[in-house]
């Protein structure tokens, strides 16, 4: 295994920069476009051969830009000023918070992965996120749903868009393409937790007043406890609060992630991983106990072959989380997959109120 | 059993007096809400008490009328100009179409409840309606869910809302509320049928003519093969096409519902039932047969103790419709029942194009 890490950029807090109105307000909840390309010749190509600086300009027009990377040789991992980038042979995963524009970099991604890494066409689109806080801060192509599902049909004929939980309350968006006659794909999974109202211990840990450095953070704030052992981690702790960490495991193109906005007025913290060393639903109560959320939402797509993924499933479907009561659970048959929604609230009842005040109907 | 069937009002084609534009066009999809009232104090009491020129004057508000009325001793049931009325006990079921105002109603229906019912709380509210294909054409409380969810939220403090299915093709609505500690409710299902793009052979049937009456209409297209032997039917055809009916068994409030706008250009079938005497899933097959949609959407509500809602909602998961295609099929857990929402495609390949002209996201 060969792994090397670059912080290239000194950090700044993300936000800073976005944030011209009078309240300051960060926007955790990501824009999350998951990406597998193929040829219809099915020669081999690999993403991987797109070279850095065209990366870099890519995310130059979704409006982020890479801190750190971390290269093994199934991945390459970029830590950004806004969440993360994952390039694996044919998979791209781009993660990003706030205020960018993560759908203007699409057309560049397809462009790039035609132009190195030999690929003619996108044979599986993912494209979610939770309700934002303040969509109006929003660039306009992210305001509405709507909007992004009219830009993402520009490319991919015959997609599907959905709505999962209760529009009133937190809800989660999914856009979803496959080629008509799929490639079968091995065996996959992913989870997927965003979590709000993070305990007010728990924030005080992400911020430059209790840890000295992303590595500190990650061992204080008990990151470690949540991934398989034999993980690679590479994290950023921003300036003056704010947290993002990349893992890998070494011999596969399993990754996780993890991103806080510790801010007690919009806290936010996601968790995200394709692993499958160690059980989804175990996973998922150690990240829970880490963050101690208000409320949060998790998914779990799971294809035929992953036992790990239907197995969280069926518990999800099957069981509430330890001091959590699940006030919605939805499973959902995709044409090459399955899907869980589930959303929780902490059972101490100082959340209830909090749900009335949502207004999620807004966009 | 007394069963009592009046036609009092002579039938009138629902859609001529609500047509004000220049292409002629109704809308078959019908709003449905379903209630159920309890009091307090446990007192015994019933929406049956409510006399009838109340209910009329109801339904005055919502711009329907009463064609025809039946009466068991378990349920009061009205077809309407535009669609149906139960009345039973503890529970009202209100599903008109075309552009009725059925949201306005909602007041009166709780007052009456109150006067005459001797019920002091609404304990279940079930709204829900498919999307509509000409949403700009109804009244402005109907013209988008969101108005419909705010409306309701005046009335019920902590309501949930879905939106089930492909924003992008056939979706289909949801409001429910229930009272925070729910009444234990007798084992309970309801089927529903939504079924557009219908067999132009099947059309024809739906029409003067084709038929001479309601009751011969039911004859020919095979309806009595739909549902339980020993249902008692009560329908209507309309001038020039259309066709209305319900049905109930003599010895409980188990009832039946058939709507049918057989005009090609906005074809519509709708079935609903809370029967328990034969298979859901066997009579969806009927359905099928009689009305041989182009597309179809079916819910499924069960509870814990109803062992027929479940067995549908499970042969629905994991099985195909013969002749369908299933493009989407979503299990939900709500708070007192589970429901299964599936979307189907006819396989021979003529209606997946029209699918792309839904344009469904237009509201």
């Amino acid at each position: 295994m060969s792994v090397k890490v670059d912080s290239c950029v000194s950090p700044t807090k993300p936000c800073e920069e976005q944030t011209p109105v009078e309240e300051y307000f960060f926007e955790g909840a990501e824009k999350l476009l998951e990406l597998w390309f193929g040829n219809r010749n099915a020669k081999t190509g690999s993403l991987r051969l797109i070279p850095r600086y065209e990366l870099d300009a890519m995310l130059d027009i979704a409006r982020c830009k890479v801190l750190q990377s971390a290269h093994t040789g199934h991945i390459d991992s970029y830590v950004l000023s806004e969440s993360s980038l994952f390039v694996s042979e044919r998979r791209l995963i781009l993660k990003t918070c706030g205020s960018t524009r993560l759908l203007a970099a699409l057309p560049i991604i397809i462009e790039l992965a035609k132009s190195y890494g030999g690929f003619d066409e996108v044979v599986s689109v993912y494209y979610s996120r939770k309700n934002f806080l303040r969509p109006d801060l929003q660039p306009e192509e992210h305001r509405s749903f709507d909007a992004e599902v009219e830009y993402l049909d520009g490319f991919f004929h015959d997609g599907h868009a959905y709505c999962m939980g209760s529009l009133k309350q937190d809800c989660w968006y999914l856009y979803t393409y496959h080629v008509p006659q799929p490639v079968t794909k091995v065996a996959d999974h992913t989870l997927e937790i965003l979590m709000t109202d993070l305990d007010e211990d728990v924030l005080h840990t992400f911020t430059k007043d209790a840890c000295e450095n992303g590595k500190d953070c990650t061992e204080r704030a008990g990151i470690n406890r949540i991934v398989p052992k034999g993980t690679v981690i590479h994290e950023e702790l921003f300036e003056p609060c704010g947290y993002s960490m990349n893992a890998f495991l070494p011999d596969s193109d399993h990754y996780a992630t993890i991103h806080v906005t510790p801010e007690k007025e919009f806290s936010f913290a996601s968790f995200e991983t394709n692993q499958d060393l160690v059980c989804l639903y175990k996973q998922t109560k150690e990240v829970l106990n880490c963050f101690r959320p208000g409320k949060l939402l998790m998914t779990v797509f799971a294809n035929d072959g992953s036992s790990k993924g239907r197995d969280a499933q069926q518990q999800l479907w099957d069981r509430e989380l330890p001091g959590y009561k699940r006030t919605n659970v939805q499973f959902v048959r995709l044409e090459t997959e399955t899907l869980v929604y589930a959303h929780f609230v902490r059972k101490d009842g100082t959340e209830s109120s909090s749900d009335e005040d949502d207004g999620a109907l807004s966009e």
